[in-house]
């Protein structure tokens, strides 16, 4: 890679997600080299793409790119990169745009959905990591209703009206309460000719109850505002297989479904040549110490969702969520510029904020850390927090007015098969 | 396909562009079981594809549900097809989900690219007919500018900074003062590490004026802000062939680039089985009588692109744009319900309300049938007749505020790499 040296030692952030930006953020002005690398142009605000998959928001609304982000940044290259290996030994990487020596690395890659292995339902299922991933499901839940209409086998009809979601977390939950309100509000005008009664919504927890990260209060209201929406909720089930049709799970229980959106879990997104040795976990994410440093490593670093911080609080590390990406990153910076100056560490202490998530239009259930709520303020909040959060003031401006839209219009304007999912009969 | 019979005679439309939707509105609420066929489940506003090219509005603004369109009228059918075939002795239509008989049909296809037979050019160029090849070449780019980062060959790296878009009609033109504007005010920001001076904008126009529908003046006036903006404008040069990396014309001038944008022609996008004889013309349009009847036939139709309809002022048929395609569309809605009706129909007469053109920021070219101006005030007339047509409240709103915002800002966030163009490297 033909980046010049510069007297400055050079820090390169792989992954432009909340904890490489917030990490990019501190070391601007500063007297260091960053070479940020990231595989897509532009950073995903992932709260929100259940919205993008519902036809709620646009994907360039949730989307910034981050050349703009550090534009009156000096010192700072980006480069769209796909990076295949880290060689510790000599202090470099090898991307598939060539190799790239550091001084200090810092892991900002993230995380990838876990399928625990089971190579079939990551064959058949839909995932929503990504924004392209994002719009496939879009563009297949559309493609459904359509393909619904021509067959008049009852039971074809039925798997293609059938969503089956896997996992009762944050994404699965904000994804079922919005599928519920366009089942409410938007199919039975746009598609008069099909009983959309039929539609079914179910989601699977393997375990007692759905937010298992939130309070009880939380996740029992969760539960009650789903099943208001008619949203089937299935607990202590696991899925066992899915091969395209047949949802099978570990009781007797089995779902006919085209659609399958698998939202049971995610693993670090670990790079060749650190993803094995003591100081990985079990759910693939990198140990590392208060200082965010890797396991066994001086001038390796890793934040966010791919670092596992733990602490007497939080056993199986912090919980892979915006936050602790944010906070990590904020501090390694300053981390960083110490380190580099010979000044001792600060160690990182996780400031909880709290969580929340929405569920359909109205109703959210909001965890702050003195206080509990749940409901239509709930929903306020949730809006504010996540327009807050969203970079850019013509994403917030946009998010905003469609959202103004969406709730006076009970719509979602965005149901567009921009690029079709399955490319059986249609062509581009 | 599995639509059933009313007592009302059925009209299949092929097509919901500007022809197709403005008859869709005309025939609401009447005694006709109307059938609308589209191949995308959207409507495009065609005149603004450039804009999501050029990273200035993201494609769900300028894209609106058909189903949403129609979901008032009662009688209404919308199927997501493409149609393969038309059957006229039988009266009935084959698509890619089965086939339909009509009572009426109306051909309402609209145009597609003419690569002029030239199958080379057609493979390494791009279009932009259609909502993913904007996005194609929004993508491509973007790509070109973090490729040319990369590279250390001169020649490659000019070449992918070199825009050559050939024809210079509005869409060559109006994509050439984005192009324009992104290279004075994105480029250097974005890409401190290139030198951006060296990138160039080609428009190659085969006849002796750009803008040719226009009159003089505004062609006149059109090249002088290109021209100032640092376009290169080549006149009297056709485009012999491209083979991916070098342009050649007829002329000794060649160029170099990894962009070749074919804006020189459409033809109409006819369908087989009535898509030869003596009412084919040579820009494949299907000759209509001034009822909009396809030559021959009593009970098939063609309104918009893909008809001609000749008459003393336009020898060759209207021209291929929104206005004509609106107007014959609505007027062939009263002439279906008059023809049912047994009632004489009434002949079209075209309003030619005029043509307008933007190039780039404050600037544009507007004919209008008893005025002619250009600059700063047809830039705004330009912004609120677009804002006026473009359908939804929604979109109109988010336009607006991407406009405002890209004007104030001297910016385009949608610059986003969502769907790589190139797999060369990316994986998603």
């Amino acid at each position: 890679m033909n980046i010049p040296r510069t007297s400055f030692p050079r820090v390169v952030i792989i992954g432009g997600g909340f904890a490489g930006i917030s990490l990019a953020k501190k070391l601007s002005k500063k007297e260091v080299q960053v070479v940020l690398l990231d595989k897509n142009n532009y950073h995903t605000f992932q709260p929100l793409l259940y919205q993008v998959s519902t036809g709620g928001l646009e994907p360039d609304s949730i989307a910034y790119p981050i050349r703009k982000i550090l534009k009156d940044f000096p010192n700072f290259i980006f480069r769209l990169a796909n990076v295949e290996q880290i060689d510790a030994e000599k202090k470099k990487i090898i991307t598939d745009i060539g190799t790239l020596k550091y001084d200090y690395l810092v892991i900002a890659s993230g995380s990838e959905t876990n399928y625990f292995g089971n190579k079939e339902i990551e064959a058949h299922s839909m995932a929503m990591k990504t924004i392209p991933q994002s719009l496939n499901l879009r563009s297949l839940i559309l493609e459904n209703f359509e393909e619904a209409l021509l067959t008049t086998d009852l039971i074809e009809r039925n798997a293609l009206m059938n969503f089956v979601i896997v996992g009762g977390g944050p994404t699965g939950v904000e994804l079922a309460g919005a599928l519920a309100e366009i089942k409410k509000g938007i199919l039975p005008k746009d598609y008069p000719d099909l009983d959309t009664r039929l539609v079914q919504i179910n989601v699977i927890q393997s375990s007692d109850c759905i937010l298992k990260g939130m309070s009880a209060q939380a996740s029992a209201k969760a539960e009650d505002f789903l099943e208001k929406l008619g949203v089937n909720i299935w607990k202590n089930i696991r899925v066992t297989n899915y091969d395209g049709k047949t949802v099978t799970t570990n009781t007797d229980l089995t779902f006919e479904t085209a659609t399958l959106i698998w939202a049971a879990g995610v693993k670090g997104a670990t790079i060749k040549g650190l993803d094995a040795g003591d100081f990985v976990t079990r759910s693939n994410r990198l140990l590392v110490n208060e200082f965010s440093q890797v396991k066994g490593y001086d001038d390796i670093f890793a934040v966010g969702d791919v670092a596992s911080m733990v602490s007497p609080e939080f056993p199986d590390g912090l919980p892979m969520m915006a936050q602790p990406a944010i906070q990590q990153g904020k501090q390694l910076g300053e981390n960083l510029l110490k380190l580099i100056e010979n000044k001792p560490m600060v160690p990182f202490v996780y400031n909880d904020k709290g969580a929340m998530a929405t569920i359909g239009r109205n109703k959210a259930v909001v965890d702050l850390p003195k206080i509990r709520f749940q409901g239509v303020f709930a929903w306020y909040v949730w809006m504010f927090v996540h327009l807050f959060f969203l970079i850019g003031f013509r994403n917030r401006m946009v998010v905003f007015i469609n959202w103004v839209y969406n709730y006076i219009r009970f719509d979602r304007e965005a149901r567009l098969i921009i690029r079709p999912y399955k490319k059986k009969h249609r062509i581009q």
